[in-house]
């Protein structure tokens, strides 16, 4: 049977996870689009909950399909387009069921951290988490109200590493703070400002953790008054800032060297 | 005098200029949006054809404003809503004669040099411009059809450094490659391929370049062929690549340091 009708509770729950965090907390689901992350969720056994394919896209993915028979859904083209968040749709998208997530306090935090201290913008927080991916970061904490790690652009930008890094949610930075220091973690925090130390000259110890700010207004004093040490990257000219993507990209890049 | 229909010459010359290459081209003009791009205009001391602002805009920003009198236009709240390429305008924007081509052939290549080659996004064009500003790099040269340097997305992503960069635009790759050799320049291929050399154990020598090829699809072979030594940036676990503006940076970062 194929599902052309908006008032499918299939349809408007899906409708309701890709535009609502508020949902999404009360449900713990997201939602996926598109066959590469589709296929990135099962590759990484994530938890999916269900699948809507329209005819057209079930049999171009029908090897990985088949297996989930059981929970596909196919759908029309109108109703793929009412799913989408894009132009050009690719007629699959999921349900997933989050993850759990991991107590910050029973961890044992070994490695190199970043702590995203209230990033708001969907597109920088995704981008920060596939380079973070790429740099192998250990663990990577959202603190202070971050934009939520499962909305939908967030989850596109990261182009699957969400599934593949330790990510942990833990709202208060004074409680992320003990928690890094009770595990001999040294803490950094990343700011704009000459007097901090060049980043270039640090030498980073094996468990170590950067804190990065909010895009607009960095970190508040409060949160980098109580680091081990504030550093900084070093820009040429009358230029303000790099963007919070680039300069995340740069401090994960100097911490990860050998 | 307020100008609040659509069917005005400079309005209609303004929205073409923001829509298409073909007349920019042709009028060797492009557009720039709200007054902190219009700012690093002047400051720079761009070729100002035209300012549009609507009253309250005026007001705002007469401190720069008054001293070009002559080349402003008061335009209604419609107007501007049609002459903006953003949710909420700031009610200023303006027509700037693009500056003069510097034919690459003239010039004395020294220092550090960034090669695009067929760069296609225009939002990844303008991160890289940016980056290369910060980073202190000492041209950027735009080859292989790369996207049109004067896009108002490329000079919105700039923020600002379009204005303070040394950019070239010069076709054909081997042109390029030819004319940097010429000045003793020493040319690195950015690629993805575990055959090529580590970029964090290149020591780069003081008159360099570093060619970043397509976002999709890389340098051609016949390009990074010809180059000196292929580059790559080596990444952790299995994805596929960074995003091209932070390839970018990682690239321009390590190839800045002391």
């Amino acid at each position: 049977m194929l599902i052309s009708s908006n008032e499918n509770s299939n349809v408007k729950l899906y409708v309701k996870l890709s535009a609502n965090k508020k949902t999404r907390d009360e449900h713990n689901q997201f939602t996926l689009e598109g066959s590469r992350l589709i296929r990135d969720a099962v590759l990484e056994k994530s938890d999916i909950q269900r699948i809507f394919a329209t005819e057209t896209a079930f049999e171009k993915n029908k090897d990985f399909l088949e297996e989930y028979a059981d929970k596909i859904l196919l759908i029309s083209d109108g109703i793929a387009k009412r799913l989408s968040n894009t132009k050009t749709n690719q007629g699959i998208f999921a349900i997933i069921n989050k993850p759990e997530n991991k107590s910050l306090c029973s961890q044992k935090l070994k490695g190199k951290h970043v702590v995203l201290n209230n990033i708001q913008d969907p597109g920088n927080l995704g981008t920060i988490l596939r380079t973070a991916d790429a740099a192998g970061i250990s663990g990577v904490i959202l603190c202070e109200n971050c934009c939520d790690l499962y909305n939908p652009k967030v989850v596109r930008s990261t182009m699957g590493s969400l599934f593949r890094l330790n990510i942990f949610i833990e709202d208060d930075f004074f409680d992320v703070f003990s928690m890094l220091k009770a595990n001999g973690v040294r803490v950094y925090a990343s700011v704009v400002s000459k007097e901090a130390r060049e980043i270039r000259s640090v030498e980073f110890p094996e468990n170590c953790a950067i804190v990065i700010g909010n895009e607009g207004n960095g970190l508040k004093g409060e949160h980098y008054n109580i680091c081990d040490e504030c550093i900084t990257i070093e820009m040429n000219g009358n230029i303000d800032s790099l963007n919070a993507g680039i300069a995340s990209a740069i401090l994960m890049w100097e911490m990860t060297k050998a």
